[in-house]
């Protein structure tokens, strides 16, 4: 009787695999180790009951800046009808380090993340393992974030399709052991196009999907005449924007393709939804004032706490852009 | 008569020369810019008189965590004998923003700069163009930081002799405008010697000069057992350590290099000084507890107060160790 050889499909050769069951870790040297210190923000396998804690989290939102991720946070309160008991109030779960805040409420994590992926990379990785300890399963990813536009009105919204390096390379790489490895960055189509279809017809700004250019450099990455270095001219930054544009990019960021790499990685479905606050295309300086800046930072949250609460069958009267 | 044709050095050829009157922009594009914005510090040259607020400023401290640099302000007020008038305390600079704290002791600045080389290259930017609308001169910047050893006893500082990234290039790399430009990371030998020999020989703890290893990524990057990723055995991890600790690698961060090489670039005598907080041949976690931690931060802020005070001809009976 000749051996029955299972086909594995590509994604499975690559140990690409969706996770459905309880997060598993990528990691064959893992279980020799007993206890496991979350180190960047405060938690332990030992020192705290993770699971308890943690294991009915069904979507980790990630955003840069701390104070944004507890005000998402307070906007979940309110968009979930969560009730808070009497007396108590939201609190930093990773108080314990300040290098990232974390907060919960209900089925919901708010994570900032910093500036960069090195800084991403970090938390990412310790969600990942916290979440695996706590047994969790079926849990959506999200990045909340700001960005330069490449000829949109600054305020679009943008849910990326596919994110890139500098060099438009659809991967990270990681120097790893020696070697300079490669994953490859790729985000779900289904929830980026169900984002879209949540996006409120009738606000005054667009929501729209398209490819986001990721780098490692806020100033010349990001082809600036305003940094302290600049040896290229007005002429050679705007051929540059130009070229990438054609070529399908919508905005620059620092975060979505290692965002996109770790989930994809991990098995995990996960979307970027950023807003412009300039238009690249026009200038370098973000100059608009800080409470339209506060206002515009408060869209991709509106739009994904409406993903979240159609996923939980929250029906409300209330739209969430009122709240 | 023969034209006169001067004789360049490879450094002015590469545009890399010391500065010593005010700072000057490496920026060919910059003159057409009226107001400059330094977003993420909340700064601006419209909005702040920045020559009256940091045209003393002398040296520059930069360290991971924002705690870490409000305490590292704290200990510079008794460091430097500086006399705080009544009623009045350290304020952050930058509290118009959560990304970076800023603090101003005199002629020292007490930066944040976050976790990794995007998050520092941010910072690092825009202080290279406070310091220049300031109109400052001869500035030395540190990076006070912490890491992990290989083959060292936990708590050793290193001050580094010369950065390299993961696979031991001594230069940073910036795709700009679709190329990959290679930035050469070089700190200055003059300041590290004098470093060291300030160092406490009665100290409990050694400093020595070697060199760093600056990783895009914690887990992985650094040859970690314990992401949430791992494809290599504990023996190919203790190989590759091995491999570049035989290189003359004293410890691994994940800032060193773009500090290096940016500082090399704006012409700015620059340093780095890390503490260990594990010894990498031995292990991954860090579980020292916090209190040790703290101190152990403290080795390298003591090292660098004990160099401003000798410039600044700062005489105490007061050891710095002592304060």
């Amino acid at each position: 009787m000749a051996s029955f050889i299972p086909i594995k499909t590509v994604e499975e050769l690559a140990g690409y695999i969706p996770q459905t069951g309880p997060l598993q870790m990528r990691n064959q040297s893992f279980s020799d180790i007993e206890d496991d210190v979350l180190y960047h923000i405060a938690l332990g396998k030992k020192s705290h009951d993770l699971k308890d804690m943690f294991h009915d989290v069904k979507f980790v939102c990630f955003g840069g800046s701390p104070n944004r991720m507890r005000s998402f946070a307070e906007y979940m309160v309110k968009a979930l009808n969560y009730k808070m008991p009497a007396g108590q109030d939201l609190c930093d779960i990773a108080h314990g380090s300040d290098r990232y805040v974390l907060y919960k409420v209900g089925p919901v994590l708010s994570v900032s993340h910093g500036m960069g992926m090195p800084s991403l990379s970090i938390i990412i990785h310790e969600i990942f393992k916290l979440l695996h300890h706590a047994e969790c399963s079926d849990v959506t990813f999200f990045r909340l974030g700001t960005s330069g536009g490449l000829g949109l009105k600054p305020g679009t919204v943008i849910i990326t399709e596919e994110a890139v390096d500098g060099l438009l390379r659809p991967y990270m790489e990681v120097a790893t052991l020696g070697m300079m490895l490669q994953h490859p960055s790729r985000l779900s189509h289904e929830v980026a196009q169900e984002l879209l279809n949540l996006a409120d017809p009738n606000a005054d700004f667009d929501t729209i999907i398209g490819k986001t250019m990721c780098t490692l450099d806020f100033y010349e990455g990001q082809a600036r005449l305003d940094g302290f270095f600049c040896d290229y001219s007005k002429e050679d930054k705007m051929a540059f924007l130009r070229r990438v544009h054609n070529r399908g990019i919508k905005n620059i960021e620092m975060e979505s393709l290692c965002f996109a790499a770790y989930c994809y990685r991990a098995g995990i479905k996960s979307a970027v939804v950023c807003v412009t606050l300039l238009d690249r295309m026009e200038g370098d300086q973000i100059n608009v004032a800080h409470e339209v800046i506060e206002e515009w930072q408060q869209r991709p949250q509106r739009l994904v706490a409406a993903y979240i609460r159609k996923h939980l069958g929250i029906e409300s009267n209330v739209s969430c852009n009122s709240i």
